[in-house]
């Protein structure tokens, strides 16, 4: 009988096939399984309720599964995962139900929203900033209320909560420095001050970047 | 007369030399000129005052002129940045001085708080959370106060602010959730729940991770 194998996510960076790390690109030469997981993205259930939860719990259930017949036979796994495994990332619920049965190890990575503001040349956060990523599920007052009382933000998922993080901007006096980023470091790049654009499409994987930093020496 | 030069930011990660990315090396190995750029720490200094960002603003005017000066004579400048340049790190002062007058890039890398939950394993932001970075220099009610309102939090700037962080931690009831990490991802690395730490005795780069992701499917 095999010695129990390790399960390894592996953050894969934002986009850049350059912006990957040495050590990422070791352990998926070395694994026996290379896995990606696709999170299964639905429109058509209501993400509060019962059934959404329902489907996406015996996905991951499933996929634990999955990964842990490998694991049984003693393989090194390695879960490719894009931006940062544990950042807001789909592999995250695979850790979770696997690492009090199997090693697990997480290669950290460059996150989404990095490659964002980097390849935009936008300073972010600075010395005594605080900083917040806001969801753009949240209801207006709630992005009002908490961007008034941070330096510098990025608003995740767009998509059709575009027109509502505007207007938030545009109420809080934000919208001047907000830019607007689609496919960071990726092929098809596109970047423009969201008080420029001239429409409210978004792909839901976009992001609103405001900058902080407002007292620098 | 030669062209200009062109400077780049480049982000070499947390600490782990394989957590650097494979834009980071070729950038390094391309560029004629390599510096880092050491920030002038003071602790005698009151930061909020006149003298505290006098210091500050001539270090970084003067660090600018000598990066100008290569770029005069076309160099390719590459300024090495723990974590991410431009989240929380000390390029992001040259890069406004220079951005106007010269070509600038800037190297995504994994940030240094990537690199400590990473370590720990611990999954930090998932789905709908509000994710905040909060400095440790914030008064206490001010980080309780946020502590309330965020789903996941990274204190960062510990040092003499840790026995307040953990007052503020506790009074939330944040306390039992809550790791200490220090030299995450380098030698040295130490992790521990921060309720199981003896002492407040913190390095000022030290950080307390406090993950979100309560409801979790």
């Amino acid at each position: 009988m095999s010695a129990p194998g390790k399960l390894v996510g592996v953050g894969v960076g934002p986009g850049d096939p350059e912006l990957i790390t040495l050590k990422a690109v070791r352990v998926l030469e070395q694994a026996d399984v290379e896995l990606a997981l696709t999170f299964p993205v639905t429109t058509e259930l209501p993400r509060d309720e019962a059934p959404y939860c329902d489907a996406v719990r015996a996905f991951y259930d499933a996929a634990a599964r999955d990964v842990a017949s490998y694991l049984d036979d003693g393989r090194l796994v390695a879960v490719v995962c894009e931006g940062d495994p544990l950042f807001y990332g789909s592999y995250m619920h695979l850790h979770v139900r696997l690492a009090d049965r199997f090693r697990t190890e997480v290669v950290a990575g460059v996150s989404g929203m990095s490659g964002c503001w980097s390849a935009v040349g936008t300073p972010m956060a600075q010395g005594d900033d605080v900083f917040s990523v806001l969801p753009g599920t949240l209801a207006q007052h709630e992005l009002e209320r908490r961007l008034n009382e941070t330096d510098a933000v990025v608003v995740i998922k767009l998509g059709r909560n575009l027109p509502k993080v505007r207007r938030a901007l545009e109420r809080t006096g934000r919208l001047a420095r907000a830019v607007y980023v689609e496919r960071g470091t990726m092929t098809g790049e596109r970047a423009i001050p969201l008080a420029a654009k001239p429409d409210d499409c978004a792909p839901y994987f976009a992001m609103v970047l405001v900058p902080g930093w407002e007292g620098r020496p």
